[in-house]
């Protein structure tokens, strides 16, 4: 979707309304579209990397985790929130608590804005960084509007997100869910230095919180309720002309790496049928798990195989390993195309020559999530007031996400907006500014519209 | 084939025929098993590397053409060729010729026993090295018995057959050849230090010799022909039962490289149909190249395949690069396998999602080689003395081999034995000390039938 006349006139409708209400879903707040826009630049100036145009804007990002580049936006972050009156909390993982107090002056867990700062070493200025972003820009207009919410409201940054530098994407979200035992998170090695842990880097920077990362009430930092404002990372809005997604939930995936055995063997003297091809088998089977997710309506995926690095050209390979990753919003289709691939793959496994031989792990298992009902309401709400039934969607997470370790312990939702041709992990991800203007408003919408859903809930009791 | 009763019994049948006729074949002169397999394995200290069990032997061969340890051997060789009354010439590219005078005195080209004593990294003790030291036990054999042939008989070291370290495979006999520019040869690159060359290398072991490298009469080095004892590096003998295989060309055959290109996507967000998946694509060519390859009788294989080194389980790869290697003995039916395989890749590259494009280059080109019949029938008359009918096959050489550049210039022929499990550049590459032996004597054997054979023709002119 591009909105005729820019940010700015987006939001015209809402000048002429009141303060929200909840049925209408909208805040009667406005964003400010172009400290928003410049914020997230600016602070991009921290990471930017991979140049692809000659506007300022145009580069990618490189933050990985706990960089000196992530440390410095961590800092200005921390300053940022405490100029608006947030009190901030770090847990043993670096996670960033920003807690601004509400009217009701409860000590119930904050409505929390979450997302992260870092990046992929070849990503872009969206993913994370606008939800993080926008969730500034909420809390910045309702503080300058003189708005306080019922609850406490406040902003997360999540740290390790992508797992990009510390292998274990959603880490620190995992941590805190108790998905993933902490001392596992803080053992991770940097991909390049294995002198370098986590919790190293987490000490040099002085983000070694004190309080437990868990969402348990006496130790940790719970949540009332997660938002998450995300580019889409894929191109169904883009491509069914809608500009804010309202997501319901995650689809499920498991990641499998397979190892086929074979031999190697001269190209030029070993026939066909003395050969143990493990390339061959590998092909065929990286086919066969395409035609088996088609039948499914399923997505299965290869994105990594590797060949020994002595491999040539005239060498049948000794081994090849390759990762399968399977995903369908519900969990029972995930297993179904994996048995069926298992099976496939046996099959191929002794077809051709004197076959080959191959095992096979299970990496990651993400069983399909469901988002919260009132989170996800409320998001609907918001977007209807904002853009009006026919430009958003309901759509279902394709990737992983922080919120889908928070939903396990917090009512949780997300708000996708599109993303240029579905490109993400890459530096010419883009996000249009109407787009950013429209989910952050969105963003704050929904914070509102549910904290307001939240108290009349409280008081019906 | 497993003779029992040790090498020595291999050829008792041999000691009560008297000197060579040549419509039997042998040469009536044994060569000195023993001291063959000590030399070969003696020597093996320059450059044993890779061990794999626990006798003395089991070990591969890490001699990288021009390292130290190629310089000792060559070295080596060179004192022993000359305590044999050879003459010894080096030329521009560090090739050895050995050359013992025979009776006639005579000016023509010397008849060569060639092969190359450089190994790949992790190479074994017989690919090449039989050769060099079963030709070395031929002269010495002849020294021994005082029986001289007719015309010069002599010895080849080519330098960098393997192509391992300067990768230029059957490099020298290439430039002897007229095949390969001698600048490009010799600017070749070690693999890992760039600033090492070819002939830098040459210069700093004395090996860059002050003869043309050269089949011409006035400049270089002819041949008057040329015959290589090598292992099979296929499996072909040993599952046929035959201990010797009279080798009557090489197959032609053709190195493709292509690369796949898509659009880098998350796996989990981007809906099938509008992937562009390069690594999806390369499988299917890869499967179908083998069915292809299947139906001509041919051979199709797949060593190489790279996916960009940031890849990863959850992102579509946005570009796959892969080798083809297409043989066959007939050239049309190489280039029926090619034409077969670029149609079929043509379509499966708009097969799927929003389709994928694809270049290739033709990176080898070598067309089928017939080896010269009066050398095959020399071979053929040797084998047939020495195992009988039964135990040796005409066969066709399915990889590159000196022999294939020497042919362009010299009547040529080659003699394989089996190795064990068909498994060469592999430090467990074996032959047995049977078919050692078997190969040497046929090797002189067949040296001598030709010498006569030579003479005897020269004669009716």
């Amino acid at each position: 979707m591009q909105i005729p006349g820019g940010a700015a006139r987006a939001f015209s409708f809402n000048s002429r309304r009141g303060l929200s209400t909840t049925s209408r879903g909208s805040s009667g707040l406005k964003i400010n579209f172009d400290r928003l826009w410049e914020t997230l630049h600016e602070t991009c100036k921290w990471g930017a990397a991979n140049r692809y145009g000659e506007k300022p804007t145009e580069t990618g990002m490189a933050r990985l985790t706990l960089t000196d580049d992530d440390a410095r936006i961590r800092k200005w972050f921390a300053d940022e929130v405490q100029k608006l009156g947030a009190s901030l909390s770090v847990d043993q993982m670096g996670n960033m608590f920003a807690r601004t107090p509400g009217k009701l002056r409860s000590s119930a867990p904050m409505i929390a804005m979450g997302s992260h700062l870092d990046t992929q070493p070849r990503g872009g200025r969206y993913d994370g960084i606008l939800g993080v972003m926008a969730a500034l820009e909420a809390l910045r207009t309702m503080k300058e509007n003189g708005y306080q919410t019922n609850y406490d409201v406040g902003i997360v940054n999540w740290t390790n997100e992508e797992g990009a530098r510390f292998p274990k994407s959603m880490c620190s979200s995992g941590v805190w869910a108790g998905a993933i035992p902490i001392q596992k998170a803080w053992d991770l090695r940097d991909i390049h230095d294995p002198n370098v842990t986590l919790r190293s880097e987490l000490e040099r920077h002085g983000f070694l919180g004190d309080i437990a990362c868990s969402s348990d009430a006496a130790s940790g930092f719970p949540l009332g309720a997660h938002f998450e404002l995300h580019i889409e990372q894929g191109p169904i809005l883009q491509d069914t002309g809608r500009s804010i997604g309202v997501v319901t939930g995650a689809q499920g995936y498991r990641w499998l790496a397979f190892t086929v055995r074979g031999r190697d063997a001269h190209t030029g003297t070993t026939p066909l049928s003395a050969r143990q091809d493990p390339l061959l088998a590998a092909s065929k089977m990286i086919a066969s798990s395409n035609d088996i997710a088609k039948r499914h309506n399923a997505l299965a995926s290869t994105g990594v195989m590797k060949v020994p690095s002595n491999a040539s050209t005239n060498t049948v390979a000794s081994e090849v390993t390759f990762t399968l990753d399977i995903r369908h919003p519900q969990d029972s289709v995930v297993h179904a195309v994996q048995e069926e691939c298992l099976k496939s793959f046996t099959s191929i496994a002794s077809q051709d020559g004197k076959g080959v031989s191959f095992d096979w792990t299970l990496d990651t298992d993400s069983p399909a999530v469901q988002f919260d009902r009132g989170c996800v309401g409320s998001i609907q709400a918001a977007a209807d007031a904002l853009v009006g039934p026919e430009k958003w969607m309901e759509i279902t997470s394709g990737a992983g996400h922080d919120s889908v370790y928070t939903s396990k312990h917090c009512p949780t939702a997300m708000i996708f907006v599109p993303c240029r041709d579905g490109v993400s992990h890459h530096p010419t991800e883009y996000c249009s500014p109407e787009h950013c203007a429209l989910g952050t408003q969105a963003l704050l919408d929904s914070v509102v519209h549910y904290d307001q859903f939240r108290s009349e809930s409280a008081g019906k009791h």
